[in-house]
């Protein structure tokens, strides 16, 4: 199923657009549909859950999962396949559910990841301990809020693909995670592109096409 | 040599802050350096050369070429490796420039590249007449002005990773790119990553380190 | 009656400026009062009317009806009449209500519309498959969020007049609707025109203003 | 042609991306190319052309005609065809480039066009003045800068569709027309749509696809 | 007292920062402070307060009156003084209550108000029919929201100052006022001059002082 | 003469979409034409005309003075008449052309004017020092860019209308004067109203129109 | 402990990220790891604590207090030490929450603060009485909502360092703190740094920073 | 004298609002006067001054010197004073002319200025390399562009004062240094404050009013 459509259902949902019964069929009958990119006959996922929501619908779909941190529900998971994992970095407790929700969109595509936490641009030391930890994997995705630097410096330490996620975490000049954005597309690090605000789930999809074409090269 | 260290000294070249013998100096002394990621011994590129600078810089260091319409100076440049390819599309003329900008970028990686032009959203049967083309590749990079939906109609056709690349043509609310970038981003089309404005040179690192990633797994 | 100052009525009564005897008080009149261009004798429409406010209106006004995914109340609507009718096409379920105040306003100027829906620029079979149906409107409403692609899209399809709806669907770098609104007006697309976020109700007062013309000439 | 294309050679022109020689070339071979919908066979526009380079391409391009005020040089021009005509309106002498565009353009498509000038807000009797004016036209385009308010007051004087041009003419708050679109576009006034600053073009393009309309109705 | 800290001091009641007792202490006390521009000895004029709050501080400060339109409390209020007066002019109910925050203020300084309601640029009719009441006041406050055009229509029909008031009604690409006031800036209309957005308060004191300098002449 | 198209006028020649002899003729011929607010027979004002366009004008127009400071061209100038005055405060040396702008201005008009110079908030002392010769004014032009804060300081010093200009001095974070102009609105000091960017022209104009109002009172 | 990470926590707490058990059980373990600049053994402090969480922090981490005005809670405080001291300084009312949140987080370090509240650039006097005070401490941090003109005023009172807070107290177009900030950074005046918005935390360990760097000399 | 005043007459000089000889005029008279914090008698310094009219100026005034790099003009400096010194941090080759601003005002002031360069976060190894000669210092201005990510690694490595200067280099999103500031603020980094985009004056200043604290204590 088209992963902006489900994300536009489960929006539908949380805005009162839509009714749960309607929702929940439409979810119950995904595996019958000609599914694309994201879920499998039986698979599905859908992000930006809210406790309540996600329970509703957990209660009503048959293998329904709720992610608490990422805030994701999923419908079946596959094992991983392949050989290759994502790395997934982020500096602070705050951008957790970003991060969680990068690893359960990997896991729903049969991909692994690493988890990869407390690495913030004001602790060097920090970030030299988990260097080789990051070089193991064949894609890096890295969560930053505040001021988005993270990216950069990891940029320096693997010559990887890097998927930069900025997170909207703060307040005051921090605009809701534009400054960390716009930092992130400013800072010209090679090898870095970035997607949009708080959008793990973008930033996974990205990683699995990256890991992808390499085991199909 | 780092490539920001290398932009940061042309344009230091172009403002008239460095004067050229300096410039020229460090360019023919980079070879004995310790170099990073762009650039192999006797290799090195520089891109937003005015043909005026480039010209003077031909003519001091051996070897280097000037790229006219990609605006870009390189030394020397390896044959292509690998067996992968970069599908680079763009949809019209005023984005050439970029376009070749990161077909210059991909060639002195190493990197295959193939030009795939003239794809504009208003014409879908030009779109539908380069899908097989865009799908040989392992990654693509989409350069787009204006309003910026190109990417997102490119990743409905192929599940390879997509480097969007936002160019600053056109006039009025386009804001010089800034709404073409926000506009990629905000689309959360799966797969799409989104690199500076008229970036093609980050966007051919990123697209190398993509490759290399797909042959060392 | 002037739509705006209805408009104005409704959200006094939703900010609480105005009580609801009050704002019932003047509905109620609206009929006696020298009508313009939306309502006739007996017609009236309000848009943007939350679901608790417009129960109260209905139980108050005879012949007020609540539409419910356009957030609308209406009081009489006359028959369609003339022989063009308006195509209204939107791409997600997010963009529902706004593609329905649409319809609605356009039932209630007695302009045939036409519902055309789940056409994304990320799926482009199901674009062609609404071709034919697009062309037989003598104008088009396209209602699209996110990156504001759709009209671009449709502008190649048809060559009649098209008004396009920035909607306020997405987060982060969406800005609301903003991001959409000035990819539309930055896109040059010949013929393609923008009106306010969400604002299905002027698009709907535009296209009815198109067809009048043409009967007219 | 594809206008944007067309747009597009003629910036290449004068961004010197494009050399005069192959420009030449591929406005020469236009006519024999499959062409869309702005110019038919022997015909092709091109706006926001300096007089320098206008110059070169007259002198190049067998029966091509520079338009001063409009800056736009044009290849062939069909008569007049259908009864119907388009208003444009403009407030100011810096308005006047602008308003010539869309003038040109509507010929150039083989439409009516219907000059009114000196009409502003702040001159109500002249307003008045040219009410009768622009009421026989089938569509109004109102072409403002500063502060964007003349589209509103035109709204409440006809019944027909009108399209907004926002000029970037004045300094300090203006933005180069930014504010003038965001009123325009704020304004809500029932039938007024919107297209980029300074596109005259683009309004053309859209009155004159509603003129079609009416007279295929 | 300086009307700034008596803001100050029932924003802090509302946020929570300060204690409804601690507050309704100092409003007692202004009485006996030496006081500034607004308030004579007796008279005090608080503006932007919630019903609930304002029911507090009425039933704690003894001669205190809530204006339920304009949000205001006032202490004592002197009879208005001089032969000038002010009109205040707004377009549509929404901008209501700021229109009434202008005329308890001036109400309180001793200015007669002059309300002029109804007033928008799409219906000229209406302008004409007010022009003479504009006409006799020495100075006129322009409330308006959405396009902020009112105030250029106004300048147009008297040659006494102008203060213009945007106003945060609207919704989409208004941005809470911004639009207008930027608008408002942009229009270089003669003699008009522009306060914060919703600041009635503010317009009122302006006007006053004009009042007061052309008694003092 | 209306001065919004006096400056039209004067814009056309300065982008060269007017000739010369054009706009000469047109300014000889302003004093048969039925003059508005500003110009009395005999009489025009342009503002921001660059020294070589000035040149031309005065060259061919009889009796055309140029103001280099203030970049004004004026023909003719009543004594002054009325026996208030307004004062002109700025801070500084680049603030200069805008406060003389405002000085030509009100010599135009017929008021007087009152230069008080070099008076930032940075040097209380020299404040103090001139707040004598500021009550002396009926009303008060506050020229100020920066951080635009020096209307603040006055409307503590005077009880009279005061008439903020935000000027586009100044580099980095100033935005071309937009920051002084939300700096001098968000600061809600009582009587400080605000004109657009530069805009020493129209300041003069409303100052005018509050003297005129104080005589007519 | 990182004054960063531990605001992430206590936003985990407010947001429902992190439960109450999980922070109250990282609090308490503080003391027992290495603990980096702000604080010692048995210290630590957390800002921007809603009322009812910090009741459950205080009830649970013995030693803990909630700072009300200042919504911060502590655990532990050193005595002052060392000579120096760091003024505060705000003007209204509405800036107090941030001047405490400065000051608590002085005391935390074991820095002297003072408090001088109520001068406003409006107020002449009140700052010529309060510039002795000032003149005697080491560092001044100043904290100023609505246009920020604070501290360019202090400048010029005082040769020590400022550091200037920049609070989002106002509405309209104070944009949140953001037209104080600019303007802040736009006033040049020497010897002023800016934090981020509403951050006293940050402008407290800046000044101690200052002090620390003054005994270390 | 005050630097704000002599910046406006310098800037007076470059847009040529004042003419050479009275800024030379200006500048000669200038030790006679009361001069301020910055220059002493003999001594002043003007920054932002072009190569050519820094000729014209050193050539008419004695012992006037012109700083290329640092584009900047001193008369007269005095022999460094005090123990203390600042650091004086940059990343590339662009953001040079800024680092010398700073150094060429810290002479100027007779503060000791220690030149680090060639420091970037994403080359953790030099960063390393420098940390001692970083601590060395009592205060550290940290001069950057991009992503303006470098002073919150410097935060992590010394618990000095740290003033950061954003730089306008780079293009695309980087806004002229906007990103870089807005970056630098949301970072929240602990002892970071922030001057304007490439004001290494302001931050000098700021730096040598923090070692005068230091000596003072």
């Amino acid at each position: 199923v088209d992963p902006v459509r489900l994300r536009a259902l489960l929006e539908g949902v949380r805005s009162g657009a839509i009714d749960l019964d309607r929702a929940a069929d439409e979810l119950r009958r995904l595996p019958f549909e000609a599914l694309g990119e994201v879920a499998k006959v039986g698979h599905a996922l859908a992000t930006r859950v809210a406790a309540d929501k996600a329970a509703e619908v957990v209660a009503r779909v048959p293998g329904a999962l709720y992610h608490e941190v990422a805030r994701a529900v999923s419908v079946g998971s596959p094992p991983p396949s392949g050989r290759g994992e994502v790395a997934v970095v982020a500096a602070g407790t705050s951008d957790l559910p970003i991060l969680e929700e990068a690893l359960v969109t990997l896991a729903h595509l049969g991909v692994r990841g690493r988890r990869i936490v407390d690495v913030g641009v004001a602790g060097l030391g920090r970030v030299v301990a988990v260097t080789e930890s990051i070089r193991l994997a064949q894609a890096v995705i890295v969560v930053a809020g505040m001021e988005g630097a993270l990216p950069a410096v990891v940029a320096g330490l693997t010559d990887r693909p890097i998927l930069a996620v900025p997170t909207s975490v703060g307040y005051g000049v921090g605009l809701g995670g534009f400054v960390a954005m716009l930092s992130m597309l400013a800072s010209c690090s090679p090898g870095v592109a970035v997607v949009n605000i708080d959008n793990g789930f973008g930033a996974a999809i990205a990683a699995a096409r990256i890991l992808r074409a390499a085991e199909a090269a």
